[in-house]
C-alpha cells in the first residue's frame, strides 16, 4: 500500500507517494493558479496525482489515504478549507470535491503542522514523544507534537507561534496586530533589521555584498556578513538571536517539549545559527538550571511537507 | 478509601482528606515553618496528617495515596523536590521522608497544575478534555491540561505563563529577565500600575479610598474605585485588561485550549473582570472569526488546592 501527500504552497502544488516505510516513489508538481475556479484546481490536483501514482508504479487501488499540509487551517472533521489566504481559498470543501476523484480517507493540516509530524516520525525528532517545531521564513510557523500526535488545539486555532505577542505594542504585523512573535524572528524580521542598520553604516559589508542595493539584502546577506564578523551584521545578527532565544524561552516555558526543531530558510545558517541560539536561550528559561529541551536542526528539508501530509491519519 | 491532598504554602500547610467523589471529609493545618530541619518540618506535616485522618473518621490503612502542591517544582521520578523557594527547600527528599510515615504512594505536583487538575475534574471546566488554568495573584502561576492529564512538560519546568516573555526589555522581573508575563497581569503588577497613576492624579478616588497612603493601595482598591468609573483607575484597569487580555490570547494563538480558567485574587472581581477579558482578548487571536476557547472563572476557591492534590496519581 502507498499514501499520498500533498504540499500546498502559494508558487506551487507538490504531490508525492510514498512507501509505508515514508520513502518517496514518486514526485509531482502543478503551478499554484488561483485564477480557475476552485473545482477546476482540484481537477488539476487530481490529475497530479494519478500522474505521480502511475509514475510510482503502483495502481489506485493500493492508495490508502490521501492527506495534505495547507498554509492555512481547515475543520478537520468536515474537511472544509475555512482560510487560506495564498491560495485565495475561504470555506472550500476540499475533502468533498478531492472524494470525486479519489474514496480513500482524505486528510488535511495545516503544513507547520504537518512538517512537525515528518519530522517527528521521520526526521530529527524521530523517538521522541514530544516536540515544536518552528519554521523560519518569510513568517514563523509551527508544530506541536504531543504524546506523538499533532496538538493544534481544541478549536484547531492553537499552535500560532508566529503570532504570539512577544513585545507589547511593538512592530505592526500583517495580521492587524502589534509586536507579534515572527515580526522580530522570520525571515523578513532579520532582512528589516539588516536594511535599517546599513542606513547608518553605508560601509558595511552587508550593503557591500549587495552592491550598495539595500533592495537586495536578504536574510543570508546579512547572516554571511556577520560570519565574516562583519561588525554591522554582527550587532544585528546578535539582536536577532536574542529575541529567536526569548521565543524558543517562551515555547519551553510555557510547553516544554523533549526537542525543538528549526526549519525553513534561516535554519539553512546550520551550526552558525544553532550555537548561537543554544548558547542564548537558556537564560530566558525560568528554571535554567534544570534539564530543558535540546534545539536540533530539521533534516527532511522540504520534503517534509509531502512526508508529512501522507502521515496524517 | 480516601484520598490525602496537602496544599504546602509560604504561611501554613492545608491537609485534608478527601472520599472517592472529592468531598473534603476534614481539614487540618499548620503554620510553614522554614527554621526547624526538613526532616521535622516533614515530622509536624505526617502529624497533620494523622490528625487529619482521625478527625474524617476512618483508620490509616484506609488512606490509598498522599499527593502534594507546592509552590515550586519537582522531580516526579524520584520524589525530590527541586526548588520550592518560598519553603526554604532546594533538592529535598520529600516522598522518601514522608514514606517513612505512610507506606502508599506520594505524589507531587506544582500547585498551579493541581488547582488547574481540580478544576478539569471537579470544578468549572469538568468535562473538558484541555484547559488552562491561570490564577492571577502575587504572581501568575498556569496549569496546563491536556487530554485529561497536567501538562507540565517533558522535563518538567513548562507551565511558566507568568515567565513568559510579553514585553522585550520591559519591566524587570525577580527572575532575572525583563518583560515577564506576570509583570503586567499580576495583581502585584495592578497594584504597581494603580500606585504610578495617582502619583500626578492625587484627586483619583484610588487615593481617596486609602486616605492617601499609596502604601495602601491594593487590587481591589483599583478595581473597586473602576467599578465606580473614577476616570484614573478606568484608565489603570483598562491598561491592566489589555495585558492580560494579551497574554490569554498568547495562550490561544499557542495552545489553544477548550476553556481558559481564572483564578486566584483578582478573579474574585468575578463578572466586572470576566466582561471586560471576554471583550477584549479576542481581538489579539490570529483566527478571530473561528470559535475560541471560553473564559471562566474557577470556581474552587483556595480549597482546590487541598483537592486537586488528592487527585494526584
Amino acid at each position: 500500500m502507498v499514501r499520498v501527500g500533498i504540499d500546498v504552497g502559494g508558487t506551487g502544488i507538490q504531490v508525492g507517494v510514498l512507501d509505508q516505510k515514508n520513502r518517496i516513489l514518486a514526485e509531482e508538481s502543478i503551478p499554484t493558479n488561483t485564477s480557475i475556479p476552485f473545482s477546476e484546481q482540484i481537477h488539476q490536483l487530481a490529475t497530479c496525482i494519478f500522474t505521480a501514482v502511475a509514475s510510482a508504479g503502483v495502481k489506485m487501488d493500493r492508495v490508502e489515504s490521501v492527506g495534505a499540509g495547507i498554509p492555512g487551517i481547515a475543520n478537520m472533521s468536515t474537511g472544509v478549507i475555512i482560510k487560506c489566504p495564498n491560495m485565495g481559498w475561504y470555506h472550500v470543501p476540499f475533502r468533498g470535491e478531492l472524494q470525486k476523484y479519489f474514496q480513500v480517507p482524505i486528510l488535511i493540516d495545516n503544513d507547520a503542522n504537518v512538517a512537525a509530524l515528518a519530522e517527528s516520525v521521520a526526521g530529527v525528532s524521530a523517538g521522541t514523544s514530544s516536540s515544536v517545531f518552528i519554521t523560519i521564513g518569510t513568517g514563523i510557523g509551527s508544530g506541536i507534537i504531543l504524546n506523538g500526535k499533532i496538538w493544534s488545539g481544541f478549536h484547531g486555532i492553537g499552535s500560532e507561534l508566529g503570532h504570539v505577542i512577544l513585545d507589547l505594542d511593538g512592530v505592526p504585523c500583517s495580521c492587524g496586530n502589534h509586536g507579534c512573535l515572527e515580526r522580530y524572528c522570520s525571515a523578513t524580521a532579520l532582512i528589516r533589521m539588516g536594511r535599517e542598520a546599513v542606513q547608518n553604516c553605508p560601509e558595511s559589508l552587508i550593503l557591500k555584498s549587495v552592491s550598495g542595493n539595500p533592495d537586495r539584502i536578504n536574510a543570508r546577506t546579512v547572516i554571511d556578513a556577520a560570519r565574516e564578523k562583519d561588525p554591522v551584521a554582527v550587532e544585528v545578527y546578535d539582536r536577532y538571536i536574542q529575541y529567536l532565544s526569548q521565543a524558543i524561552a517562551n515555547v519551553v516555558n510555557l510547553i516544554d517539549p523533549e526537542i525543538i526543531v528549526l526549519g525553513g530558510g534561516v535554519s539553512k545558517a546550520g551550526d552558525f545559527l544553532l550555537d548561537a541560539i543554544r548558547k542564548t536561550f537558556p537564560k530566558y528559561v525560568l528554571y535554567d538550571d534544570q534539564p530543558m529541551p535540546d534545539i536540533r536542526l530539521a533534516v527532511l528539508g522540504p520534503e517534509a511537507g509531502i512526508i508529512g501530509a501522507a502521515m496524517l491519519s
